[in-house]
């Protein structure tokens, strides 16, 4: 997705601090490995730094596209909502929770590479995929691996200071949440093969899929700045609202946006034939003719041509598709701010910086409902 | 493998507990899943529940092989050895450790799903392999949940009244073992395509391939019963060469074993190109003749024949190998008994009786060592 300037100021808030963490994370995996003996190891640990976007296929340094760490960037926000005391200048207060922004990071990629070979995608961010690069065996392990190290990575929480029964906690939550997105992923296979998905099913599947991750990592963080119980939840139920809503935003920027906004095709997920809510909405809101002609299209294998492409924009307006998913999309935006509102307030100065910039995050996914 | 009378009631001894504990976990995360709305998911847990040997790709259930539990029983073992104090008649101090047994089992279980992914493997224990049943997309997923799953259950301890520091300790052991196993895999696959692997490199392997986790488990079982760091780290050590002498003895079996002996076919290792220890062995110390052959038959892809397999035995013959191999297996239940030699007497009944009973573990690995 492509975001705005406003938007872009704060992810780069935190970028320099979680880019380090995650590094050293990596490079000290690798260190160890080399202290224990096998060089033939690097490798390994090569095939993570070139998903991460940091080395080429030859592990050679690159400097290209290396995410927009929303999750831990979002996991940082609510440690500082959270938080009652303001930090030093220097926001040293962040390291103690910086491990567990790099644990999130690295879990989200985790369930990125392993997605990768269950969709069959072959290219991400304009290079090849893991599995394309060095088959799916390799890149099942090098999955297996990354998620290992996001929990080695998040046990730095107790070097920081962090009591343990708190770590046991976060370690809890984010093997939960593992738990829950892998049924979601479980589900989105399973609907590919199938012609009776709801939109109640969608709805149910990707708020396991991405409303948990973004959930966790608010709660995560949340639970790193406070003790006070009303505020972890109301912070994991905005991260679980904007996970739902930024998927949907995905959702309708795969149909309907234009290629200069977003860098997507118009009617993108069309041609990909993607179950996503629009289809979804249509097929249970077209009538009888429409929806036949919805069900012989996402039920053949060869190519979808233009014209066909152009019917089911058609189907959709006839269906007020479009305007059942923004509504859809501004339901999630106001969960979201309803739950940022009733966020007690603490008075400290970063938590309000913090709850503010939160608030500008709901405003710009928001913005795709009101176009 | 195939194990004899007295290794399988010391197998046996925690087996209904270990069975009980697992199933409660799997069934607890479907009755999670089930009350958060979605029926549809109880597959998920179906998926695991048929590579767990409980029920049939119908989902309904089966009573067949369902594991020798062999490394929880190591936990439990080690738990009994390091603790000072003797238990209840009724065995009730077991469920300290028993979440971290069901744990590392579930790791184990996880590492097969995925295992049998990598080698392309489409039987187990004449089943269909996961992926063979419903593809490589869902078997991932389901490693990916039953690995989360499995750190779950290990948070349970905490519930048992084990301290969160503890909890933290074990955690992060279970975290580092799988990232080492995982650099295990990756240069296992990475040995299939090579022609130099050197009985050195393929040591190393099967160290962090097999002996790791089996360390892992003797380490785990340690902590819960001690705050000793010198039972805990002979305790991993003996983990460590059992784990690496049972993959050896597998190995051996692989070459030399009768079928009456091991339900394993003579040679079959052979007819698998496998490149286990008997072949690198050859393949450093067989003349330059039998060398050649030998890299001519592991290079091709059409079936090994008969006649071939039968200069490849001799081959092996004459270069001493299955000596070298029962030595490198020899040299390991040494390491194995010394470890156990080491661990500091506490005088506790209980411990004694574990201390003899993983004794017995050597002496069953080690028969095939002297055959």
């Amino acid at each position: 997705m492509t975001l705005s300037p406003t938007i872009q100021s704060t992810l780069q808030r935190y970028q320099s601090e979680i880019s380090e963490t995650l590094r050293r994370a990596v490079m000290q995996a690798g260190e160890v490995a080399l202290r224990s003996g096998a060089t033939d190891i690097l490798s390994y640990y090569g095939l993570m730094q070139y998903h991460l976007g940091w080395v080429d296929a030859n592990f050679l340094p690159v400097t290209g596209y290396s995410g927009k760490l929303l999750r831990p960037t979002l996991l940082l926000l609510a440690y500082e909502a959270a938080r009652a005391e303001d930090g030093s200048a220097d926001s040293g207060y962040l390291r103690h929770a910086l491990p567990a922004a790099a644990a999130i990071e690295l879990t989200h990629n985790f369930t990125l590479i392993h997605d990768d070979i269950e969709d069959g995608d072959a290219k991400r961010h304009h290079r090849e995929t893991l599995w394309k690069q060095w088959g799916v065996p390799q890149a099942i392990i090098a999955g297996d691996g990354m998620f290992a190290l996001a929990r080695l990575t998040l046990w730095k929480v107790v070097d920081e200071g962090v009591d343990a029964a708190v770590a046991v906690r976060l370690g809890a939550l984010l093997d939960r949440a593992l738990l829950v997105l892998s049924e979601g992923q479980h589900l989105d296979i399973g609907f590919e093969a199938r012609q009776d998905i709801s939109v109640a099913m969608y709805s149910d599947m990707i708020g396991r899929k991405t409303g948990t991750l973004m959930g966790c990592a608010a709660e995560m963080g949340a639970l790193l700045g406070t003790r006070d119980e009303e505020t972890v939840a109301r912070l994991r139920g905005f991260g679980n609202a904007m996970g739902v809503a930024f998927q949907v935003r995905d959702d309708l920027l795969g149909i309907w946006a234009s290629t200069v906004e977003s860098g997507k095709t118009v009617a993108g997920d069309i041609y990909r034939r993607k179950k996503s809510l629009p289809v979804l909405h249509a097929l249970e809101h077209a009538n009888a003719h429409d929806r036949e002609f919805l069900h012989a299209i996402y039920m053949q294998r060869s190519p979808v041509m233009g014209e066909q492409a152009e019917e089911i924009l058609a189907i959709f307006a006839r269906s007020g598709t479009q305007t059942y998913c923004r509504q859809f999309l501004a339901e999630q935006c106001r969960l979201a701010h309803e739950a940022l509102t009733s966020v007690p307030r603490n008075g400290a100065a970063v938590s309000e910086r913090a709850l503010h910039d939160m608030e500008q995050l709901v405003l710009f996914v928001q913005e795709m409902a009101w176009n």
